[in-house]
């Protein structure tokens, strides 16, 4: 698979890459960014994923994510995907900024014209993990996987659906439940259709009431987060886990809003709680 | 003095504003960005300036900086000015990314057309400081400065004509000797004239030939910074430190280039740096 490296900056002990390959899921070309602490030769480095949230691409979360110096610190690989699939070819929603480009919710849509090209769900979990154990110093067998809104979403139903694959997963203000609130209802049905059915395993809250199980969940969520009440409505992750034992461990953090400045702020603590699941032997 | 807050936004245990003002001194309404840690009631904290590059806002090491952490952790006021006035009254060199708005080089300038606004000299020394010390819990008798590339200018030019003002100086990828390099000779060729005795006051090396000193002076630079050789040219601030007896401490790193990557990767070393200069009694 022809890889082609962008960008690769040294950046606190380590390489901050951005690099781009032609998607067989998305039909597009697609790019992402990879943090690979130094490491010794023939070394495997345990992996963590971020998924972004909406409008985001790789490079938000790369500029003002702060996680390299923690990342280096515990010798753990950062990946981030982009959002959605992008260019010219790819139908999008141009005056909406929750639906279409930046906005791929983490699904394999099943309507037209979106099931083309919008297979994200397949990109993060089939395809783009061969290129990372192809081409990276990634020990596949310690995956952990993180994501802030949509991608805390993303990251809490990947890893869910995944959870022989991820030891573990967090999030930062995710979208809990999207089959009950506004982005998510638009989402799901557009991409999916309607019949709710299919919507359940795009949705957290529904994937625990059928049975999904984690014993490593940690999210962090803002108090002073806009989107809380109407859009990312925690406590029914909260609820949901206590009705079935998941010990998920959510904090809300006074104050808090649901920028950068919230994630850069927890962003060691995740990396940090990672690492101590993944280094344990599995 | 009226103070607009543009944002106020909770990070790290503290809060990142931003806030803009009318100048005196560009004659132009000016912004700049302040993080205050958490602290006591009627408690100052130590400041730490940080002078931005050429093209940059308050904003770039505000997104990309990655101060945050070590600001709380030290109990350290962190402010970020812009590197120009703004605005449509301003004058600009609009092809220029080196002249002009975004490129100030922390001068007063002396010649038509640029002498109105760009006083960032006289805003940095004495306007700024009014404004921190009447609006913030700033300990004013406790200061240091720092700053990447034109900014690093900024602050071992600023820091070395107020030494007792400043404890500290640090530096990332700093132009020491603008008197000798390209972007220098346009900027103070313009802005001040070409009577070259007048460029002195703003020219690191010059300002240290003609007596200046400190003790207290960090300075970072990559080894893979494209601007090394022909714009900043580290060598002649070590010689001109070694030949003076000033004990500065220059490190030049490995494989670092010039951007934010590079400065975030160092920016927790030289807060810590700063801090244990701030904390002993002046």
């Amino acid at each position: 698979m022809p890889l082609e490296i962008l960008t690769e900056t040294r950046s606190h002990g380590g390489t901050q890459g951005v690099y781009s390959h032609p998607s067989k899921e998305t039909g597009t070309e697609m790019t992402f960014a990879v943090f690979v602490p130094d490491h010794e030769p023939r070394e495997k480095l345990p992996v963590l994923w971020f998924l972004s949230g909406l409008t985001c691409t790789h490079a938000n979360v790369k500029e003002k994510g702060e996680y390299r110096a923690a990342c280096a610190e515990h010798g753990m690989i950062f990946v981030a995907p982009d959002t959605s699939p992008r260019g010219n070819a790819v139908p999008d929603a141009e005056d909406e900024y929750d639906f279409g480009k930046g906005a791929g919710f983490y699904v394999d849509a099943a309507q037209e014209p979106w099931s083309k090209h919008y297979r994200m769900r397949s990109y993060i979990e089939r395809e783009l993990p061969e290129i990372l154990a192809a081409e990276f110093p990634a020990d596949m067998h310690r995956q952990a996987i993180t994501g802030h809104s949509m991608g805390g979403h993303g990251a809490l139903t990947i890893g869910l659906r995944n959870s022989d694959r991820f030891r573990s997963i967090s999030a930062f203000s995710p979208v809990v439940a999207p089959s009950q609130v506004p982005w998510g209802e638009k989402a799901l049905g557009r991409y999916m259709g309607y019949d709710r059915e299919t919507w359940r395993a795009y949705d957290t809250v529904s994937l625990i009431e059928d049975g999904a199980r984690h014993d490593h969940i940690l999210v962090d969520q803002g108090t002073a987060d806009n989107f809380l009440d109407e859009q990312l409505q925690t406590h029914r992750l909260a609820s949901v886990c206590e009705t079935a034992g998941i010990p998920a461990e959510i904090r809300m953090r006074d104050g808090y809003d649901h920028s950068y400045f919230f994630i850069s702020t927890f962003m060691a603590d995740h990396v940090a709680w990672h690492a101590r699941r993944l280094k344990s032997e599995g």
